[in-house]
């Protein structure tokens, strides 16, 4: 009878999220005691606009200990560094397995991991300008609009920004100085610019390598690249292929152009070089900095820095890439360690979503099932090292879930910004994951994380378990993001062990199932928020 | 033209090699001058009977040095440690990207590699027999006719170990003391086993665990256990289920029956507690020793220990076998140090073969294609953690090739046993890699690993590249290997680029063939050691 009513329940679930959650029939929020997960789910949910998490206190009193101490020694709030690569694989560096054995060796990023935290279960969302904006909103994308990227071209019937408050605003006018260099791709109209949003400054691209080059590359796009005519049709719709530097107000310098794949495959070095300077410029300020360093490697297409010599085993582009990315975060490293503001500062390392394997045979890679573009592990699990000199534990390696999302509640703690700041009418999906990363035997508190494309909920995984309700998948040897399809998962859903089975091949919802419902209640219950905020539709 | 050519030149040699090698219509083996591998295979062959290696000569003197220098300091030969596990993947451990990721922590396995070198291109045979057997006689499966487990019940035309000569009498007859613990699984008959094969010492078992627990696991095999009249009946044939000790000359002392999957799961603890009181008294002794440590864990089934509490975060059987197995390996070498003979010690940690994934759920993990029992990846590429303290740099990772075979090469190096002692009428297979390990930027000497299914040649890896004359293709979502297929590759054969396509999905013969001929005449000549020194048929 039990293993019916399950089934029946599943189904009632199916029926309910398999559509726009917007408009979804989902039954009222459960709450601790009234649903089946009471015992399963461990945490608990204090306020009706946030995310539901594991209660850590201890671990919160002792990070809040350390970061005290801290600011008496450095007598100003720490700095914080995020390096983001795109779409760098799971597999790419040499601490999740891949590395040298892959023919692109990364030495400062294993080391970075050596010295510091790095986590196994650490999530993005499946693409590119999702993840960039659920970190600087602390929001899913699918409360924000900011589902896929917006282009110059693109007619939005209203600015998704416009009623969103960034991580970049809010630490601004806290007192950090805010900088966000390399990629942007999560808006390039007036209104949508990072400096428009909350940055300080900017300095970078507002699009992917691939978008700026594809109008460059006579070897690859011979069609649109050999065509005189068509090459000059393309000038009046291709994306801005310039550096930019923009500066908080709106005033926007527009610096020299990408013309040639040569000049991209520059870019990177000239953007560490930024960062590194700024770095040397912001160590001596009273105000602690932000940087969001995005390098435009190793999105396809890579080209290899003209000025560096073959850097990998491999030669293949993507692991030029690789190994030049690596080459740059030894360099920041280096440099907040020069000027003697290392201990002071949080980084942490990732990548905006998994591998895309558009680019085969150039292209990165996964021990996961599926790549960027899909919700199967392949495409969300991604690299995650938090290193601060000092104030993590070397060595560390914890299988503990974290979103993406989280940054933003741990820059929001580290900054002392008050939560009270956040809007009272807005659904906030971060949790604050501060001393999950800074105690030394630190516990996440996050229960759960959930799994969209677009405005469809795809997937829950909620320990080491995990359940689909509808997968993304590729219709060709490689995750093709052009060449796939969206499907509904089979009666029971696709539920894995990801311990047993971590590359999701065989589900077994109907043979190992005694968790199956918690997971379902939970993936109710974040449908229910949905419900109560309704999305944001922004005409994209 | 050249395309043709070496198409034309492939289907040769897949015609040639498509059968018993021993048969095989080879042509007469090219030297440096005259084959196509002139300039890629950098590899030379000094004697006809022994593999072509890459000179070293730097790094073979910095070697020497090392060694010298400890022996005057030690005063004696150093000791040689092999921890052997039964069937663990490549993705097993943390530093091979599993561990905590995969529900199962290797602090000490993972602690090995951080303090010494992590190769990431080390290879086994596709299963435990073949590869147990080549690392004790240098020399492939097909060639000694030790290519499956031998049972009581076989009816052998021959011994296959009559007229081989096994590494442990090598280092006995030098002086060392030669014990093997844990499981066998070379030949169960009087005559094959380790204490008649050259070993002073064994304690351990016959055969693998689940060859023992399958009369006793009413729980698997119901149809054999609760049978009364067929259970009897399995008496007569059952494998031995007995821990055995034996003593060079053919002694042996039968010890405790195991009669229980829990007697089962207490087997490695007790192996580990015998290795660890043999290391605290073999320390004191004037003769160093060589201890091949084999884990019966954790090939399936796999029977937690009753006496150790849940050590792994999945909890499943195998897990807790890796967790088990960890935990064992730390205790070892930590009674090395606590003996002080840890910087005269020698260690080296792999397994005898990929996963098996018979038993799944509840099996093990490699990022790759295949499982035990096939020649990609996941079935022969293993963890390998070579650790010396003092002797090799902390840190190191390589992915220089390795075949297990080697390590018959540096024990020899080790010991100082002249290779004059081996004959002159077989043909060795290993190759001294000693300065890889010792040397601080140490390269392999190894230019190609062979790959054996039986009697048939089935690939090759030369660099990165990797080609497949013949494929073992599951039939199953898992790789069981009693269910699968040994098929031709098609007409290029499947070659891969293993840093581009380390899963070895794509084939791009075709497409990029620069060195396809290059490995094709590898193939070929390594055919051809084997009709001038015809493989052992023992008739099994």
């Amino acid at each position: 009878m039990i293993r019916i009513a399950t089934v029946i329940l599943f189904l009632g679930c199916t029926l309910s999220l398999g559509i726009n959650p917007a408009a979804a029939q989902s039954p009222s929020r459960p709450t601790q005691n009234d649903h089946p997960t009471a015992t399963f789910d461990r945490s608990i949910q204090t306020n009706s606009n946030r995310e539901a998490s594991i209660p850590r206190p201890e671990q919160d009193e002792t990070a809040k200990q350390k970061l005290a101490s801290l600011e008496e020694k450095a007598g100003k709030k720490p700095n914080i560094l995020w390096l983001i690569v795109d779409d760098m694989g799971y597999g790419d560096p040499g601490c999740y397995g891949g590395g040298g054995a892959i023919g692109a060796a990364t030495p400062n990023i294993d080391q970075l991991a050596r010295d510091g935290l790095k986590l196994t279960s650490c999530y993005s969302q499946h693409t590119c300008t999702p993840t960039r904006s659920a970190i600087l909103t602390g929001r899913l994308p699918v409360r924000t609009g900011l589902t896929r990227p917006i282009l110059a071209g693109d007619k939005l019937t209203k600015n998704p920004w416009a009623d969103e408050t960034s991580l970049a605003a809010l630490l601004s006018e806290s007192g950090y100085h805010t900088l966000l260099t390399g990629k942007w791709h999560v808006g390039e109209p007036k209104g949508m610019r990072p400096h428009d949003i909350g940055f300080d400054e900017f300095y970078g691209f507002y699009s992917a390598q691939k978008e700026i080059t594809q109008g460059k590359d006579g070897r690859r796009f011979p069609d649109l690249v050999n065509d005189p005519e068509l090459r000059t049709a393309f000038e009046t719709i291709k994306p801005d292929d310039h550096l930019q530097h923009g500066f908080k107000g709106g005033r926007t310098e527009t610096l020299e152009q990408i013309n040639s794949t040569q000049d991209m495959g520059r870019a990177d070095a000239k953007l560490a070089e930024f960062t590194i300077n700024r770095i040397k410029e912001l160590a001596q300020d009273d105000k602690p900095f932000f940087i969001e360093h995005c390098f435009m490697k190793v999105h396809c297409d890579n080209f290899p820095n003209p000025d560096l010599g073959p850097l990998s085993a491999a030669k293949y582009f993507y692991k030029e890439a690789v190994a030049e990315v690596d080459l740059h975060v030894g360099n920041i490293v280096k440099a907040l360690d020069e000027v003697g503001v290392l201990e002071n500062t949080f980084i942490f390392f990732t990548s905006d979503n998994g591998p895309q394997m558009d680019g085969w045979p150039d292209a990165g890679y996964t021990p996961f099932r599926g790549a960027k573009g899909t919700t199967f592990e392949g495409g969300v699990r991604v690299p995650g090292i938090a290193y601060w000199k000092g104030m993590i534990q070397p060595g560390r390696e914890c299988d503990g879930l974290f979103d993406l999302m989280d940054l933003f509640g741990v820059a929001l703690n580290l900054a002392s910004v008050s939560t009270e700041k956040l809007a009272d009418d807005k659904y906030y999906d971060f949790i604050d994951q501060t001393s999950f990363l800074l105690s030394d035997n630190g516990e996440s508190a996050r229960e759960a994380v959930y799994f969209w494309w677009g405005s469809q909920l795809m997937a829950c995984r909620m320990r080491e378990y995990k359940l689909h309700m509808k997968v993304i998948v590729p219709q060709s040897e490689h995750m093709h993001i052009d060449y796939s399809t969206v499907q509904d998962a089979g009666l029971a859903g696709w539920y894995f062990n990801l311990y047993i089975d971590p590359k999701e091949q065989s589900p077994v919802g109907h043979r190992r199932n005694a968790w199956l419902a918690s997971v379902l209640g939970k993936i109710k219950a974040h449908a229910a928020t949905l419900k109560k905020f309704p999305p944001k539709d922004v005409g994209l």
